[in-house]
């Protein structure tokens, strides 16, 4: 059995950062239910990355919306209006993310869900929080990642240079699910409702949080070495190098070592540990021009039986190829009610051995609207 | 009262991705317990970063072990097993980050405790998950990014960039804190026990969800713009540019309206929203030109008003004075039982408007081994 089974999740959220959240409590065995506007639906069903169209709408929606039940309402109509807080009054967790100050317009706030549904667990995601000069501003990942300093940890010294991916949005969904998590394990326990906040500020802020103690400490700024960066706080080899058929990376390790398996002389004098840190830019130019020199099978071969922590670089098409990738079982095809099929990841948590895998896709705008009606009005 | 008040963690884990999990457990009010060996303890607390030695030990250990307790045992002596046997006998939940095997050998397996501990919540985090041919791989964060295709998400068009964080590490991290959460809610209510397992290459492959899902849908491998990128995926403006003093990001946007604002006349041209995505280069290209022409201020003065997605980009001492950033009260000054005191973040979660904070800083190694030791007896 499911974790969450029998538990009712009412999704007012968009985008990515609230739905990422209910897609991992949906592959946790809670039933999520999304409310949408009429006709438009959650902006992320045309928020098209690439241009990718998939049976009319956005990859990206189907891609964090899997396993979920549509349900419309006009939240401005009186009639959708009782519907919804039929659903918000069944809810065990009723969740939104956005800007402080909608949900009291709307008057699906927590006060106003709390007081028809007292032990509910009320989450919200907000930008910048919901107190200070900023919690009106537009709450969006690359902004996120500019204000918070974070665009000076990759890449190589030089300009600011963001993490390709929406990880604010992503990071700020698991620690809503964390905290949605630990508060129905409260309520189990002691009967409590619970208001649950993240924002996508302080989850930017807390992935860092190795790197701004030492900042803290040293009141240093990051440095990244020149070429080759992969960690601002970690001295060679620590990085990525090309050889003479792709790539390989190279974690923490011995330059003496190093030197040695690698029959590199130009790093003997590089004897001390400490100069891994200080001399990284001339250690890592060194070990760049050498590792050209050969392939990375012929690397690979020399450092891995030493325990040298490396690997070869991959992109999907050969990851996919790999054994120890396909052993994992990572990819599932899910349906979708008009019978379109698409691949997409799984949950990474396994339980009990299980994979919580689920074969449902993403809803059609308003699929479930009639169904839930009549349980509604049952 | 903390969701998890009167919760035990026994946390053999070391390093980050194990810590991590166990610092969030913490922060919702577990009782933390470091299972450490003597002498050497946690690898961590001499993992250096920038060499930066806080109170004779790294700064990332005191980042990731605040609020925690320190027992040391040696797993190889029969007397320390028997003491280590009675806290596993007491903990809600046990955890590790062992490769695949070790623990079995150490005898202190899911088998081994759920024996003496029926309903205990089992949790491990491992490189590769615990089949197939990768199984003992080292499972270090540089080298998973390399694996698993993430490397071509970030930076521009050319080699493989890694994000500049152990992100995999954080992440595996908040996918095992989710997991054990679910199993704690399912446990409440139904008494039962369970076994919950992440890998490192799965939470690097989750990571990549809406990405991979295109991929799965088109087979073609991202492709990064030449210059200015932030996310593969997405068109023109989404990126960093250099201002004439710093610089600023722009999400997501209309060419045409931008090209008004900016009174960028070599922009209007592109009128079309669909050249946004396939003309990114060009586009790219001559904003960034461009906005080299004013400063920072001056184009944020005429975007935002006009609500286009911008902001200027900071650094942690510029962050740091923003009244938007102190509101939100992110530092907390933790106290070690020595007296020596650090910074350092806090839990990025708000519990019915409190935050979670906690004064207790890192603890020596085997600090509270005699305090437990007399528990247990007793």
């Amino acid at each position: 059995m499911r974790p969450l089974e029998d538990y009712i999740v009412v999704d007012f959220s968009q985008f990515l950062s609230g739905p990422s959240a209910g897609l991992r409590l949906a592959d946790l065995g809670a039933r999520v239910i999304k409310i949408e506007r009429p006709e438009t639906g959650d902006i992320c069903r045309h928020l098209y990355t690439s241009n990718v169209i998939m049976n009319g709408e956005s990859s990206v929606f189907h891609a964090i919306n899997r396993n979920k039940e549509s349900f419309t309402a006009d939240l401005k109509s009186e009639a959708d209006r009782a519907h919804v807080w039929e659903l918000v009054k069944k809810a065990d967790v009723v969740m939104h993310n956005y800007r402080p100050g909608v949900m009291e317009r709307l008057g699906f706030d927590y006060e106003s869900v709390k007081a028809v549904n007292p032990d509910v667990i009320y989450a919200e995601i907000s930008g910048y929080g919901n107190i200070g000069p900023w919690k009106d501003k537009p709450g969006q990942d690359l902004l996120l990642q500019s204000l918070t300093g974070l665009t000076w940890l990759s890449g190589n010294a030089g300009g600011p240079v963001p993490m390709g991916l929406s990880i604010i949005d992503m990071l700020a969904g698991t620690h809503l699910t964390q905290g949605i998590l630990a508060c129905l394990v409260r309520r189990s326990v002691k009967g409590e409702g619970a208001l649950v906040q993240v924002s996508m500020l302080e989850s930017a802020y807390d992935l860092q949080f190795e790197a701004v103690t030492t900042y803290y400490y040293d009141g240093l700024l990051p440095q990244r070495s020149e070429t080759h960066n992969a960690h601002a706080y970690l001295g060679a080899p620590y990085g990525i190098y090309q050889t003479a058929n792709g790539y390989m990376s190279l974690a923490m390790g011995s330059i003496p070592q190093l030197a040695q398996l690698l029959k590199c002389n130009a790093l003997l004098p590089y004897s001390e540990v400490a100069q891994a840190f200080h001399q990284r830019d001339e250690i890592k130019a060194i070990l760049a021009e050498h590792l050209k020199t050969g392939t990375t099978e012929s690397w690979l071969a020399v450092l891995q039986p030493a325990d040298i922590w490396c690997a070869e670089v991959l992109s999907w098409d050969t990851l996919m190829e790999q054994e120890g990738f396909k052993a994992l079982e990572m990819v599932q095809k899910v349906t979708m009610k008009d019978g379109y099929q698409y691949r997409t990841t799984r949950c990474p948590i396994r339980m009990d051995g299980e994979l919580l895998t689920s074969d449902i896709g993403s809803p059609a705008l308003g699929q479930d609207t009639q169904s839930i009606l009549k349980e509604i009005i049952s």
